[in-house]
């Protein structure tokens, strides 16, 4: 994980993001603050020739439209065309029609170097439903001790049927391909109390993903760890007024800071 | 008030929001810091599922637009449908037609539990003009301590025509319905200095109507004391070289905290 | 510059802003740092209106669309018929066809009192190309002592044929018209850290140059000075755990404290 870090930070990758409007200023924040370069561009008209002077591209559905689910269509295909990591976060699929179409209607149309949800999206999009309520994980559908060793053989799956990485990020997170799962322990619960941990996390993995393109997985485990790291590290600076603003900065901080050194002393997983 | 917080606290509602781009991560965290969940949901072909799954809408014209004003309609409705508390922050108001048209269409066709706005906006709704310098309120229309009795009339009237609760911020808050009025004295002058805090109140009161469907006035007027002790509480951690946007932090950090005790202790109001 | 800073305090102009959404929050709240009031608004059916009722107008085309770039057009040629100062920010301009169209479009039907970008942005649009890596200037773009007087040549001319101040801010900042240009030496290099400094900038000198319409060169250099002084005091603010989004707070927040005799003792330039 130290050498897949200190490639981000020496390679500073340009990533393309289509993504919602509610997270996207701390979307940018976090790639800056890993050393990337964010570009946010949805426009039908230019996306392609942005997406080409970017290293890869994050599509997030989070607030999708009319416009921008076109453009996500057209980046994606082009970003396959030129080889470029491509990573989807289905945000509330599941939620609506048009969510749960759209992820895999761009599933069918584009291959996705990592697809990152919770655990009821992930769910949603194998089965083509599920049970989402609004953006946050189904209680249900927890990953628990028991049923762990169901889910990575679950993940392997998926992720060999669509040759994507597959990441759940949850209180246990997953990053499986094929082959391989991290399970990774990093992070705190109270991480769900601020919008955009996830969306941010999208971007990160992007980031990491396109500075180590020979080791994708390893790359997107490293990112998981470090942003459950940098929650972690966020939450130890906290004070008693302190709350879910004030630890948004911290953690979006904790990246900037975070170096390989860090990272591995920190990072919590195993490899099943 | 005690219990309409604790209500929310338990109930952890799903919030259906319409919003502007502005301020709108401010609304979700500030959601997340109350324990109710946001969703933001704007493409006409998902509106109606997104506000069905959700307790509540929340309906901000900050930055309305060909695309949103529709949806704002058939969440609406739909929501009216049933029976879903829905709450109109009419920003801006009286600046252009397109504010004011589209804000007297939505109280035409929806029946909103709350409306939200300074009192140059709500004179706006009432008179169909008005006189609104950007989205602050108008110094000829502030209320003072001499014409504080006869507002509370005129937003009893407005609030029985309607069949709403009418919420007036400013240096003074009111909280109306046809028969009560909450008039309330937390919150501090500078809170205008941050961009949002009228918005992410609107978002507040919605959460804590949609857990207190028993009591919505009084839920309503827990949402602003909470919103302006939150703001003197923020206010007191500032130190020297702090300025608006550590204060957007303390702020939004002050409700992730507030207790029923708290909220208990600080709310100053008297119901006329 | 004390008394143009002097006079945004008590003029308090209302600022539209049609900007990106990436950055929009972080313009809304140093405008209020300010003391300006800013008021975003992009349909078409409205801009007009809105302009009419606000002091200047600020056009980012940071995430420009096919509903925002009509309302651009018709907004600067409103504000250009009442005389209001109008500033383009021609964000990623060179990264894309539309972009680089679009703002040429823009300044040859619209007069605009300022246009401010880094060295490649600004050289895109005079030679109607250039080289630009997403929103950042090209490393071989770099302004630097050996060609500082060249380029103060370069832009007075560039100034003199739009008549229009061009601000190029980077390592060094520079604020020229025809016959003057300001030197600036303020900032910092991890301002480029945080997403939207530039944006928050362009509205920020936006702001200066409506209060101050008898000296608008001083004006924008006031405000250019303002911003790298804030993210002076900002960054010495920064204790050993913090990083990009804390910074980002802490540079608002200077601006929110920035008084006459701060920046006449911190402002440090020349005029050549």
């Amino acid at each position: 994980m130290k050498n897949c870090l200190k490639a981000l930070r020496e390679n500073r990758p340009l990533i393309h993001n289509i993504t919602n409007y509610v997270t996207v200023n701390d979307v940018a924040n976090i790639l800056l603050a890993a050393s990337a370069s964010p570009i946010m561009a949805q426009d039908s008209r230019e996306v392609e020739e942005i997406t080409s002077i970017c290293g890869g591209l994050c599509i997030n559905i989070g607030t999708l439209n009319e416009h921008s689910i076109p453009s996500m269509f057209l980046a994606g295909k082009k970003s396959n065309e030129l080889g470029h990591p491509v990573l989807l976060d289905p945000v509330g699929v599941g939620a609506s029609k048009l969510r749960t179409q759209t992820a895999l209607d761009l599933i069918e149309s584009c291959q996705f170097s990592v697809i990152r949800g919770n655990i009821s999206e992930i769910k949603t999009l194998i089965h083509g439903n599920g049970n989402v309520k609004g953006v946050d994980a189904d209680i249900s559908d927890a990953v628990t001790e028991d049923n762990l060793d169901e889910t990575v053989v679950y993940l392997k799956k998926y992720a060999k049927q669509l040759n994507s990485i597959i990441v759940v990020t949850g209180a246990t997170d997953f990053v499986a391909d094929a082959e391989r799962c991290y399970v990774i322990h990093n992070g705190r619960r109270e991480m769900g109390d601020i919008t955009g941990t996830g969306c941010q996390l999208s971007a990160l993995i992007t980031a990491l993903v396109v500075a180590n393109q020979d080791r994708k997985l390893e790359a997107a485990a490293t990112a998981v760890c470090m942003m459950g790291l940098a929650g972690e590290i966020g939450f130890s600076r906290l004070e008693t007024e302190d709350g879910n603003s004030t630890y948004r900065n911290y953690i979006i901080d904790a990246i900037y800071n975070m170096n390989p050194e860090k990272l591995e002393n920190g990072a919590k997983y195993e490899i099943l």
